[in-house]
């Protein structure tokens, strides 16, 4: 049968008045908030995000004009692991850690009140957020409100459609294997691959292996002050930050006849 | 040499004062627009959208508590082409007059004002704009407004992360052939197959062949009044909207080891 479902799926299982809010931020530009997003941080009397030890961090970058002057923050700092390996099990272990805490203090502070948790992009879209998320259920309620992934911010920064017609659109992570993706390249007509920075010698050269190396472009800090865009092969490969976007786009499979009107 | 882009890269040639702004319109609630798609809409003095020929149209209904009481509306009626088959010439043509006719009067227009475009999701990302978007080049100043597109409202709506880790996201169109689904299929975590409707029936055999049938959501109407949120498997065939959006959630590869901090 099917059902109805608000926001989110999540049963409250607990007394608690308050809600855990996570708001999507878009893709950098606080005009690209969401109205709602836009009305509950501007509201909030706690907002809660990750971001590197010692950094702002980019989602408390994005609503630093929003924020109430009597806000409380909560800046969940990742902690430095610069000394473990990223695929050990102390490594594993130590992040675990971190959220299983914050995760605690956020269901803490909701027994009295709504926490707005701020994610960059879209909540649901490799976001962070999701390790809560899931040792949140069953604890608190959870409400998730989408925002526009990074990639769309990108994609709109290079002034062309990522998709029309029955293109397909494949999403990837530089942080695969060179097989891997150019196996993906191959068969896709449009492309995004997230997670670039020190990943992207290994991304051009799947690019070139797939044939789509001259079609690529960069977009660092879409929509957000000092956007970059280009075309990949301008490009080098010093200093790309993690979040620039490497994208192909697609070229319509069966323009216009496969066009059926809007409803 | 990388070079700056504003929301666009369209150069102005024609001495018009007005522009072209396309605007998304999100997954379909009002509360999902952009601030500044939210601000640009109220502010509007021409607004353009498409729709069946005798019907409010998705768009429209989506800005209805937001337009201005004189505000000059623009409905652009897709042609009745129901007595020609979709893939022959005359349905081609018919729809390329359609939409150079509506280009020129949308030029016509921004020689003094500007005309918001409506476009439900993101304009980039399979909208019909784009027919439009590809013949104003050089004629006007353009501008599109990104949107958080029907996707991701529907991902929302199933309480769950679609990607994490270092999960593929492959978006596919009902209107693929069967062999061509199954194919990206096998390949992908997670899958988003748009244009459904009447293709249903092939998409439901795809994901079996896949193996991926079991783990399918239907989502009809996603943050919209009505939204359903459906195992596929607890479906039926009959009467699937055009826009429902069928849904396979990533399982997040090598999950924690691979998070790397946001910054």
């Amino acid at each position: 049968m099917p059902w109805q479902a608000g926001w989110n799926r999540n049963v409250l299982h607990s007394p608690s008045s308050g809600r855990i809010i996570c708001t999507g931020l878009g893709p950098g530009d606080p005009d690209l908030l969401s109205v709602r997003a836009d009305r509950l941080i501007r509201n909030a009397r706690h907002v809660a995000y990750f971001r590197k030890a010692g950094r702002t961090g980019e989602a408390r970058r994005i609503v630093s004009g929003l924020l109430a002057s009597d806000v409380v923050e909560h800046a969940m700092e990742y902690p430095v692991t610069t000394e473990l390996p990223v695929d050990s099990l102390a490594y594993r272990n130590t992040l675990a850690t971190f959220y299983d805490d914050w995760t605690n203090r956020l269901v803490e502070l909701a027994q009295t009140q709504d926490v707005v948790v701020l994610c960059e992009g879209d909540p649901f879209f490799y976001g962070s957020f999701m390790h809560l998320h899931i040792r949140l259920q069953g604890r608190v309620a959870v409400e998730v409100v989408p925002g526009i992934p990074g990639m769309v911010g990108c994609w709109t920064a290079t002034g062309l459609p990522i998709t029309w017609g029955d293109d397909v659109l494949t999403v990837l992570t530089g942080t695969m294997s060179e097989a891997e993706l150019v196996r993906h390249m191959r068969v896709a007509d449009a492309l995004v691959v997230m997670k670039t920075g020190r990943n992207l010698p290994k991304i051009r050269s799947a690019l070139a292996a797939a044939g789509r190396l001259e079609a690529a472009w960069l977009v660092e800090r879409g929509t957000m002050p000092g956007q970059q865009v280009s075309r990949l092969v301008d490009t080098q490969d010093a200093e790309c930050p993690y979040f620039a976007i490497v994208l192909v786009h697609g070229h319509g499979r069966r323009p216009e006849a496969t066009v059926e009107p809007c409803l």
